[in-house]
């Protein structure tokens, strides 16, 4: 007998999670050194400068304040009704595409990353995203016997390689006829990128010539589990109107969060939406994924669905949430914006930063790099190509002074 | 091309959930004729005699007092570690097995179940529980491309029929070399049967007896859901201790949930457990569970972990939360004692009721007796082959008269 009682299709490493390993170190060095000598860029949740937790008192004292049968009584299977129109508005604001769009709630964006990644794909089907990519990406492919391809990310003049794209969409949708794409944007996890839209152009041109094979199925998922935090100056949801009148065989997906965007990260809130020119094919995606839900984890959060609905379309509550929201995004751009102003005085290079928790350093060891960059009490994420920096989680103070150790160390390896 | 965007697996009808149908019309009944007029056993949710919702104030006042980052911050991805000491002791309290024991959070019972079935079987596997069951067992396993097949459940004295359950036991095992069998109790949803001590003896028997040929991989998957709602002189526990020392094909799975036992419904807080003689196998249990959280919804609310970890380890926390519960528990029984005695004199047969929050009425036209029922402002749900009535959602008074209006409606039906 084999000494597995997993199926074969669940048998894992024995391992946990590398943020969550690092992380753990970090808060070994701060007892040991004390916070001030530590510079913990690990964790990609918002801190106070001070290392305090973010959690948004609008969010919160409201929350408490609810009835406890609105938070203890279950929620609809596919999220309460208002919740799934409130969601809508939360996601889209004032871009929504003129198209059907219908909205399913999900334990935050993992869940409808899940559902997109299980109901619109087969096993052992290729499933696409960039080359520099959020991990567990690859561990919900894994997970569904899927496989995670990519394509290089960034071409040499500091935008999306949209060749590389083409060239691997083109090759997996001739090859499967049926293809699911993830992008990250805008504030992609790892790198701070944000899809220009002018780019956005180009990728949905490409999407077209493939859906002129009507045997194709093309499916879009846009994961924009950063997208509040993006300065509103940069208007990073105009994009979100160009999927209006696609062809039928081209379905867009968002996975929306609301555990950076509302702090509501331990609350488990999100949702999947659709955007798409055919009704029945919204039917279709509500249908499957209330089913999905049923058969996955039942149904959501419903205090957090609660709060979240009420901010949206009731200003007494809304206004509070977004003034003190806007705080932090601009605590957050300030950081971003003396972290890259440093890597510039000391020659770090950086892969193109535009938004959001996560600025990412190019690096061809990122094992042996963060290996070093802890015994100098610094400690970041290595990924694929880099080295992930969470700005999110570090003072100011200390994004002035990280640029400098880092390009250090760099050297140190011979980078 | 197909009409469809999803994959063909997840291809599903277009219909919602029969519960919450039913739950709706009662509601459209409750406005048109008043609420005294409307007897709604539909939900599966502990309602006050005046129909108002049960929450615990105990566990919302605790929740509500927690500092915010409690709540918001995530949890660990498998749980935090301390809520993962905690559900072992709620979920065996002083039955635990002797034995090694393993945890993983999940998002309430339903959680549970889905890693269970998606990681202990494979694609097309048969999966055996009772003739009358939870329907949502069917919901997961139709999700994950697995079947469902059913024993008798019971015999004619009223017991559970085990050798229904060994034929197709034996039949599975022999067939797939791998068979899980998910068995719900005590307080069986729907019927509140409990299975035994005596008769669990008798399927460790047969469950040894399939270990024999070590090519077998036997999984039993305890859904303990209602077990809090068992009133403590039963000893409800007791049989659990009976999984120590099995042979190391052997394992078993605790699907613990805390939405009714501390009225977390929508705070989505559960665990899957395991008991096995091995410690390898409760290893590998870790792990492949741990990378399904991670896989499936990321990690669950942490605030509900926080919650239930001080009500079992601080008894400042935990005495006036059993004393509230306590409260409950007596009502339902006495709800449950009413309803049996009223069946009895109006002669209305119902399966065998021992705890929790249902009683079944066997039936062979379940949907036309429930269309009837509605009728007569009488909402319960069809089964497989009975109604279900929540004597949770109804008041005593409610419950008294209840039974011979059924008898009326049945008698109607030619049943």
């Amino acid at each position: 007998m084999s000494n597995n009682m997993v199926a074969d299709h669940a048998i894992r490493p024995v391992e946990n999670d590398t943020i969550f390993t690092i992380s753990a170190k970090a808060s070994e060095a701060v007892l040991k050194y004390g916070a001030e000598n530590v510079i913990n860029s690990s964790m990609g949740v918002l801190l106070e400068d001070n290392g305090d937790f973010v959690a948004f008192k609008s969010v919160y004292s409201y929350l408490k304040d609810l009835d406890n049968p609105k938070i203890a009584a279950y929620a609809s299977i596919e999220g309460d009704s208002d919740f799934l129109q409130a969601i809508k508005k939360a996601c889209f604001k004032n871009h929504m595409p003129n198209a059907y769009i219908e909205a399913v709630a999900t334990p935050g964006g993992s869940g409808a990353i899940h559902h997109a990644i299980f109901n619109y794909t087969n096993i052992g089907d290729s499933i696409l995203t960039s080359s520099l990519y959020w991990d567990p990406y690859n561990t919900m492919c894994v997970e569904n016997s899927r496989k995670l391809d990519t394509y290089n990310m960034f071409n040499g003049n500091g935008g999306l390689d949209i060749d590389a794209f083409k060239e691997k969409f083109d090759y997996h949708l001739n090859k499967q006829k049926r293809l699911l794409t993830i992008f990250n944007t805008p504030a992609h996890n790892p790198t701070g990128y944000s899809i220009s839209d002018e780019e956005w152009d180009k990728i949905i041109n490409i999407l077209k010539q493939g859906a002129s094979n009507k045997e194709n199925k093309i499916i879009v998922l846009v994961d924009v589990a950063y997208i509040d935090f993006c300065d509103e100056k940069f208007d990073r949801r105009a994009f979100m109107e160009k999927f209006a009148g696609l062809d039928e065989n081209i379905l867009i997906l968002f996975a929306f969060s609301a555990s950076k965007g509302y702090t509501m990260y331990g609350l488990r809130n999100g949702a999947l939406l659709c955007v798409t020119s055919k009704e029945e094919i919204a039917k279709e995606f509500f249908y499957t994924n209330l089913h999905s839900n049923r058969g996955t984890w039942s149904n959501g959060t419903k205090g957090a669905m609660r709060v979240l609905t009420d901010i949206i379309n009731d200003e007494k509550v809304g206004n509070p949430f977004y003034e003190e929201r806007e705080h932090y995004v601009k605590l957050l751009r300030k950081r971003a914006d003396v972290f890259l102003e440093k890597s510039r005085e000391v020659g770090l290079e950086l892969y193109p930063y535009k938004d959001g928790f996560f600025v990412c350093i190019p690096c061809k060891n990122p094992l042996e790099a963060c290996e070093k960059l802890m015994k100098n009490n610094v400690f970041a994420i290595p990924l694929q190509t880099g080295l992930r920096f969470a700005v999110c989680a570090v003072s100011e103070d200390k994004c002035m002074i990280a640029p400098k150790k880092i390009k250090e160390v760099l050297a140190e390896c011979d980078e």
